[in-house]
């Protein structure tokens, strides 16, 4: 078997990536691991940047999304009873578009289908050979049937655990971590959302998000130990905890139900560099993982995707490598600084235990200031909707 | 013997203050604990705000500084050889000014003796009595005579060791604190300086500051363990080390010379609330410390007496105590943004011992994205060139 672009990873990068080659008439083999069910069941971000939606325009799946998507002029932040608004709209002339991965997903998938490109699902044993040769192949079990796919390109769009990480020797690449010493425990409740908009909280009882997916189905999220349980925590003592952390204008007026997902994640930042390796080039999760604070994880892989798919269509249809030459650079550029930025909002908004008082009113100050200054909220407004490409 | 104001201290703030007051026609009797040389031998900060400027004018001690201090429209961060200009007059209207904490002292002291106010140096064993009734009077002790004064009110301009702050009843305040796990070691030269600007520098080899009094006097600063000592430091020894720490475009045409002075002090964040007990009154100092990264120590104290002697004029001349019922809340809100600007600017220009390697890269991406955002370096402007009284 031969294909220009084996891509590693059926999720909204691979799906992403595919959809942008294959339009340009590059012809490309997604792998996935999991089943297309098992793909759609996760649930992830809800949050996508100006930059996130012009890519899913160009890519031609957008449509769905203008009409179900939730436009947001602006967030909260807040300290305990203080809500500071982040007027995204009037800072920096551009909304985000609340609309879930799971549906950017689904729109993807659709928009593959029509075209008839090829995703190979519930693979296994994926091992990518020669990636630093000028011909490289990759070879899957797929219903129990050993196979080699020759091509020009990988792209690893396989998520932390998947292999094409690994398959860079350790000592061409460096790794950069912060683990924090807390996680959220997550709650997705068919409720109305407690505000039309998010609500990132800082509280002297910890950190908390009111997020949404849409009108009627709501994402709550609280600080939690990291040695925590989902089995500790009831739907009860979930909202209470989390109407503690929201300010009591909020907490006092919102509607709480039973939870149809609850569940515990690490924070954690990390980067792994470069992003290629002769012939294999690494994309989002894969390579780098911000905390969910800040919401940068799927708009930095779409990122990603974006200066990849311009590289692979020079490098394929006009020889022109210097795309696929700079890629990994020009993409840590734009991945540093939204690890700042998700590093940044995870350590301004959460307690850190064992801390001195002296954090708190860090904290209080920095949330005390950006009422104030509106520098300050243009600052954190550009950040959020997304440094340009 | 009886006064209106006694205040507790003679360096810059008590003199400013009472340089204020007695232009108001309040009298006010200022007690040092040190002798006049000695006060003037304290090597301090050298970067005025713009209040401050403007606030030493309207106190009628501006005239050897507007002749003498050096206007300076921006300064530099940098990380290694990037060197990132932060163009104060560019983005915010207005520059800072470079003059000697020791000038402003100095000046401070030929405006008193001119006005003829009182000031004790070389006073023991200050005393404040029943400063929470309405006849508060401080006890003092001058060439081994015990006096007594009795006052309407006491201001606390005796710094941190001073006697002010611990005259509160401990169950009447808070203190929060942040202890850096570093020091700087300063250097005094009789060399022109490296730039013409400030460098505040971030680098592979840890902080350093290379700054100046005037145009043959440099004032250099390099991050040192909290357990070093200036034996260990040899004039050759710092300047290798600074060397290291500064751009390399600088670092090679610097002039160095011999030290004149040479001293290692501690960093670190210090809160105490609130700033009033009845009648006494805390300032600068006395009441909380920022660490010297952004400069911020003497502008905070002159910030205070701003409010102080507005508040003690409305009191005293128009028996309006609402300026002195609202001092402290007043002066806390600014003291806490000079705090947190000072801690962020610690943390994003220091080497922590023990740190891992994301936290380098965070300084790294936060200098590069200080390059790149107008935003970002707007905000630094705005809190450098001291946020509006």
């Amino acid at each position: 078997m031969k294909t220009q672009v084996v891509i590693i990873g059926g999720g909204p990068s691979g799906l992403l990536l595919s959809q942008l080659l294959n339009r340009a008439g590059i012809e490309t083999l997604v792998l996935e691991r999991a089943s297309r069910d098992r793909v759609l069941s996760r649930i992830r971000a809800g949050v996508l940047e100006a930059g996130t939606v012009q890519m899913l325009r160009e890519a031609g799946v957008a449509e769905r999304m203008e009409r179900e998507g939730i436009p947001h002029a602006g967030c909260y932040l807040t300290d305990d009873d203080l809500m500071v608004r982040i007027n995204f709209e009037g800072l920096t002339g551009s909304p985000v578009m609340v609309y879930g991965q799971t549906e950017v997903t689904v729109d993807l998938y659709a928009a593959q289908d029509a075209m008839g490109t090829t995703i190979v699902h519930d693979v296994e044993d994926v091992v990518i050979n020669d990636a630093d040769s000028t011909a490289p192949f990759v070879e899957y079990t797929s219903a129990g049937k050993r196979i080699r796919v020759d091509c020009d390109y990988v792209a690893g769009c396989d998520g932390f655990h998947g292999v094409s990480r690994p398959t860079i020797p350790a000592e061409k690449r460096r790794e950069f971590e912060r683990v924090y010493p807390f996680g959220w425990l997550g709650v997705l409740s068919r409720t109305p959302p407690a505000h039309h908009e998010l609500i990132y909280a800082n509280s002297s009882n910890g950190f908390a998000l009111a997020s949404m997916r849409n009108e009627n189905l709501s994402r709550y999220y609280v600080q939690v130990s990291l040695t925590d349980k989902v089995e500790n925590w009831s739907d009860e003592r979930f909202w209470d905890k989390l109407q503690s952390c929201l300010p009591s204008e909020v907490a006092n007026t919102m509607i709480t139900g039973p939870s149809i997902e609850k569940s515990i994640a690490p924070l954690r930042s990390y980067v792994n560099e470069p992003l290629r390796w002769g012939r294999l080039f690494l994309v989002g999760d894969a390579t780098h993982i911000v905390p969910p604070t800040g919401a940068k994880g799927l708009n930095l892989a779409v990122s990603d995707v974006f200066y990849l798919h311009q590289a692979l269509i020079d490098a394929l249809k006009n020889h022109d490598e210097t795309g696929i030459d700079g890629y990994s650079e020009r993409a840590l550029k734009r991945i540093w600084k939204a690890m700042r930025f998700s590093w940044q909002m995870t350590s301004m908004l959460h307690q850190f235990e064992g801390e001195d008082s002296f954090a708190a009113q860090m904290r209080k100050a920095t949330l005390a200031h950006l009422a104030q200054s509106e520098t300050a909220r243009r600052e954190l407004a550009e950040n959020y909707i997304g440094l340009p490409f």
